[in-house]
């Protein structure tokens, strides 16, 4: 059954909770019986009354006019009617208070007496509780007109109310903002097509950004036509240590040209007008609670200049302009003729970025540079170093699901400027060469870590970052991996406030789960920080999804345990080995779907030293297991991989979110409905915990080439992928120690025999040592 | 690649283009060269020019500014990117005619010269024709704001356009509108909640309606726990013939109360407003184009009075009422109490029907009651008899996908009055005596025809029907199959209008398909027959889609060719067997997961005979196939089911149609948006054409229930489902005959041998004779 998880709400005072009642209409008077109090609430509300029951045998109405008294039954049996659980059906009504409590419905003390005060209380709750639609009863009430569209703040507990017209008046215009980079060098300054969702408002507003290189269209074919190919051997490196310089397109190095004045725009009016576009869900949601809502694709997109520099801070520089405009910092043009500014005159500077994958990613990137203006960023599933993303401990690593992919496929895909047909004419020469040298730089052949990645790697300037960050990742993501996440949230300094939500899902967002109240949260955070309210929201540092519970989340002080278990792999004397080489015919099932390949690995019919352990008592693995092998091999040169399984038929979570119900969250008024959605708990065989790449030449450090002797015994530590994982007494965790992965290395077909010796290999396991609460 | 199948085109003279395109705002002067009409149409359209290419060398502004002369292959350039084609990726500019043939764009002759009347026209059918994303460029570019939001009827080639505000000016009221049923017998009319949405306008408005049990909610636990259980032995019926008697719920027997007279609302306004609610998108489409949306769930719905009668004409007149509502022959009140009468003065009293499966099935009922002011019904994958919905020849059928559900079930499900916790107080008690009597009467234990069902079977009322007839069907409809359609197709009267969109997908609708114009085909249809305009629509009497081939329509002259071809089963003397019964594993493995079952069946792995049959030349099946066998059993009572199916890996298309764009309609300005989708091609080891069942017991016909002798030949003719299915030399059709259907009939495990005689067997199968268009 449903199950809610809220961290949304915030503690008040009585009288504050009358405030906020009272804002909504909502007149209560403690000196009436509590019935009363009832009743009014009932009559104000946007509910029809005739529809409901109190009890087994009383309609609400006949309730209302009768001398029942009021129960705590009675009230969460209306209440849990008005969050759209069915009577009869799904709940019974003389029980109500049991499903109230399997729901885990926020409520007051039943305890206590039904007195005018606690039952007030227990309407306030209830209208911060979430409906079975995954809106607030508040929400819910105000999409269905509670308070008038009138384009000002009104708040509830904190958190912003959907008053903003989202239709008629709404103004959907873009501008050119002047970007300090010239990524083609052109001896200009690259221009930045900007879409600004705004709605109409008397003062100034705070904006919602997303910096999305997909934005204004993809190029898939160019993508696909790119594609490396897999099947190729691995390659023997040259001994020696790698020398990072930096980049020459950090700040620092950024052009300094000349500016030329312009004529303001008349009446500081935008010229160029949209109506059509892919919009973010989270950011439609804030755009009736009034919050500005802009789109931008930096460098090398469709309608602004440049080349698509994929990562590095020239591409962010694009993306931070437009926050250096909102705070009056930067130049903005009407058209890409530049020949009138405008200045973002509605705007208060203050800005949150959100998004997903690389919407996220450059988000981290942005937060990395200290622009001033940007408050908080949420980066859901984002990359923090882009070497993490393409590439492992020297070893080219394909994020899962896209074997082939590399960073100058996804130039080809986000270069969107070759969509037009007059900008391919112009522009499409100087591209080509420039993507050329990008594929050079990033330098297959090795797999290493060189400057081109590191000017890709925003974890070492983690220390320059002064907005608040919230992390959303999925455990089970092994598109952007966790250690995305873990690297950032540890490479923060001290005095940065961090925030992670960590869910059992792969590469999804969670804001339109019915089981968390992702949004309700972030709306509380960003009332406070944008709009320059205290924050009185007490956010937990770490909410964390059980894996092996429906709709349930936790919390932790931290996103990895300091204290480790160590075990032995195996016995005295014990020892494993494994084949790189598989027939043709397997090789070639292998290459043409990945997924075979894994479904014979996971069940040990692959080429694999395959370990399974005994889990001996209920445990949570909190962060990076260690693997720590004594290994040798019949050759100078090898890929290691692992994955450990949670295996075992049993129930445990999709990692993909399943729909509950079609466009049943109202956004705003009418207005970008959202699907419910949440992570089913199916039968499945098993699920991977963890896993890790390696090129065993670079197993001491990543810049540091060494040898492969063959037949000589290497002591090799991997560091796998970070997650949070409960275990139970008896569990089997199986390890699996192999070569070629079909899915993320190169589809290395040699010859080669790996023996691990167990009795020296070591598993090493952060635990949390308290209980999750 | 995309190809088009445009039917919705009406050829026009050029001064009719001309002035369409005067409507929009496009003025020509065929005086001048046809680049300057060119250009003067770019420069007037929502386009920016400046991101266009007219050739491999020339921008399309250097292009116009240049001496360069239009061809017709810069014409297609220059249209294919306004058409949202990639240049340079998805085709060349310099050779821009090849993708608009493969494309199947509509195109003028062009061997014409590129004079300016040639140039106009072939503008004109460029605005006609269907971008990638599936909207027309006219469509997309109105959406854009093309024309302003004035809350008139525009047209372009006979097409109502998106002119109507479905935002701020849109009214969203219910009335209760007074049906002439009373299917509880309280002694009052049933009284039905009706929604209507409708845009602001000068006049009256045309209706498109659709009447859906599930509208205001399913009861989907009640649903569940209702559900039959398979696993029983079949019955043995004793030997007769069933009659039927009318039912008395038939408009004859529609009771006659007084009608107490009530004064007018106040300025015949509604009382009631919603804001949320489930739509069609059809509907929606319409709505932005000048016609109201009506949403009507009839008898025993949330809301209405009455009981879930589910199927018969007391449910159909709870649909008709509103009709008669709108042509002021019925009344309709503010609220339940009927304190105030209201009229549809806001109406013309011209409604079509729309929606699919029980949607399609009331628009199939509501026909046959020959109501005057249904103009047109659009039934898609509807039921027109519930006996063949869950019943066959004397058999308990499940619909595919569904075994275990009855009428008895999906009463259960819709009759949402029991989701009001204060109407399942006062009304339950009566509700579970009438459902009761229903289970009883639907009558499961024989599976035989009778009264029940015959009040529930529209195709004996199919001479009544005044209102044009438009089918949609799927031909891999195995849930409402295609008999459906095709015996109404039969039943109905040489004078009514009919058409058939016969598609190879499943229960799906394919007004967002890539590939067809279905919504700008029914946009002509209607705005035609309800505005009353002339149709000038040439529509053919039945649209079929290709099974082997990507994105392709074609047309037929009728559904059901009356050429025969007819080929024994098998040589003299050849002879096939199969049992019914299985061990208990096997059992109770199909029996958990049908599908197992359907797998193994498919693959010659379940009790079946199994008969390959080669396919002689190429050939279209357009109608039912007939198996005429000879079979013996050793018992007195069986089930005969029979699949054919087109045996061997090739390419198909599957029948659940993917998403090709998210969102990448706009079936208005900004409002109610829609997925762009369409069959995908993929390889698959075979497809079933048709399918059928039997009890042996009714072998003669249906209303006769005759004996089955031990070992006794017995001569059967089964019809199969009916289809269009192309087939082509040395195909294999595989034809697999058996008893228990784990999917589809009882799951009956006695121990029972049959016998086929296949010389003796026939199957007949009408061919189309002609060439498809």
């Amino acid at each position: 059954m449903t199950r809610f998880n809220q961290f949304s709400i915030i503690d008040k005072t009585f009288d504050e909770k009358l405030a906020d009642l009272a804002g909504l209409r909502f007149k209560f008077d403690t000196q009436l019986e509590s019935k009363r109090n009832l009743k009014n609430w009932l009559l104000t509300a946007p509910v029809d009354l005739t529809t409901l029951a109190a009890t087994d045998r009383e309609t609400l109405w006949d309730f209302l006019h009768s001398d029942t008294p009021l129960t705590w039954d009675i009230f969460y049996a209306i209440g849990l009617q008005l969050l759209d659980f069915v009577a009869n059906f799904e709940f019974s009504l003389s029980d109500s208070l049991t499903f109230a409590s399997d729901l885990h419905l926020p409520t007051v003390d039943l305890t206590q007496d039904t007195s005018s005060e606690h039952v007030i209380s227990a309407i306030y709750l209830l209208m911060l509780s979430r409906r079975k639609n995954a809106m607030t009863l508040v929400e819910f009430w105000v999409s269905e007109g509670l308070l008038p569209l009138d384009n000002h703040y009104h708040f509830f507990n904190d958190k912003s109310l959907a008053t903003f017209d989202t239709a008629q008046t709404l103004t959907r215009e873009f501008v050119y903002v002047e970007s300090p980079v010239d990524t083609e060098r052109r001896g200009d300054y690259d221009l930045i097509k900007v879409e600004i969702i705004r709605p109409q408002f008397d003062g100034k507003l705070p904006v919602i950004m997303t910096a999305s290189p997909y934005h204004l269209g993809t190029n898939d074919l160019a993508n696909d036509q790119k594609l490396h190919d897999m099947a190729v051997p691995l390659t023997q490196k040259p001994l020696g240590f790698i020398e990072i310089t930096d980049a020459d397109d950090t700040v620092d190095s950024f052009p300094n040209y000349d500016k030329k004045p312009v004529p303001m725009a008349k009446n500081n009016q935008a010229q160029g007008h949209f109506t059509h576009g892919w919009t973010y869900s989270l950011n439609d949601y804030f755009l009736a609670r009034g919050f500005a809502s802009i789109y931008v694709a930096s460098v090398g997109t469709r309608g602004s200049d440049g080349f698509m520099t994929s990562g590095d801070y020239q591409q962010i520089a694009g993306v931070t302009a437009v926050i250096d405009w909102l705070n009056g910092r930067a130049r903005a043009f009407t058209s890409r003729k530049k020949t009138h500014e405008l200045t973002a005159d509605w705007a208060t500077g203050h800005v949150v970025m959100t998004g997903k994958s690389y919407l996220g990613t450059l988000a981290y990137g942005a937060a990395t540079t200290g622009v001033s203006g940007l408050d908080v960023i949420i980066a859901e599933a984002g990359i923090t170093s882009w070497y993490d993303y393409y590439r492992e401990n020297g070893l080219v690593r394909s994020p899962g699901g896209y074997p082939g992919e590399d960073l100058d496929v996804l130039a080809e895909l986000t270069y969107s400027r070759n969509l037009d047909a007059a900008d391919f004419l112009t522009g499409n020469a100087t591209y080509q060469k420039q993507l050329a040298d990008m594929t050079t730089q990033l330098d297959r052949a090795s797999g290493d870590y060189n400057s081109y990645w590191h000017a890709r790697n925003y974890l070492p300037n983690a220390d320059k970052v002064t907005a608040d960050v919230i992390i959303v990742h999925g455990m089970q993501d092994f598109n952007v991996t966790a250690q995305h996440a873990f690297k950032f949230w540890h490479a923060l300094p001290q005095h940065v406030v961090k925030h992670a939500f960590l869910h059992q899902g792969s590469h999804v967002y969670i804001n339109n789960w019915q089981s968390i109240d992702f949004s309700e949260t972030i709306n509380a955070y960003l009332t406070a920080k944008l709009l320059e309210n205290p924050l009185s929201l007490d956010l937990p540092p770490v909410i964390w999804q059980e894996n092996g519970a429906y709709q349930s989340f936790k919390t932790l002080d931290n996103f990895g345990a300091t204290n480790i278990s160590e075990s032995p792999l195996g016995f005295e004397g014990e020892f494993a080995s494994f084949d790189n080489h598989y027939d043709d015919q397997t090789f070639d099932g292998y290459s043409r779907d990945f997924r075979r390949f894994k479904t014979d690995l996971f069940a040990g019919k692959a080429n694999a030293a395959v370990i399974d352990i005994n889990v001996p008592e209920d445990s949570i693995i909190n962060g990076q297991i260690v693997l720590n092998l004594r290994i040798k091999l019949n050759d100078t040169k090898g890929i290691l991989s692992a994955q450990i399984l949670d295996y075992g038929s049993k129930k445990r979570l999709n990692d993909a979110p399943g729909t509950l119900a079609l466009k049943a969250i109202d956004l705003g008024r009418n207005f970008a409905y959202d699907d419910v959605k949440d992570l089913a708990l199916t039968e499945m065989p098993y699920k991977v915990v963890t896993k890790g790449f390696m090129n065993l030449q670079n197993r001491q450090n990543l810049l540091e080439i060494n040898s492969v002797t063959p037949d000589e015994w290497l002591k090799v530590e991997m560091r796998l992928e970070p997650t949070i994982y409960q275990l139970h007494e008896n569990d089997t965790l199986r390890l699996l120690i192999y070569s070629t992965d079909f899915e993320h290395t190169v589809r290395d077909n040699r010859d080669v025999t790996y023996t691990l010796n167990l009795e020296k290999s070591r598993l090493y396991v952060p635990k949390e040592s308290g209980e999750s609460k």
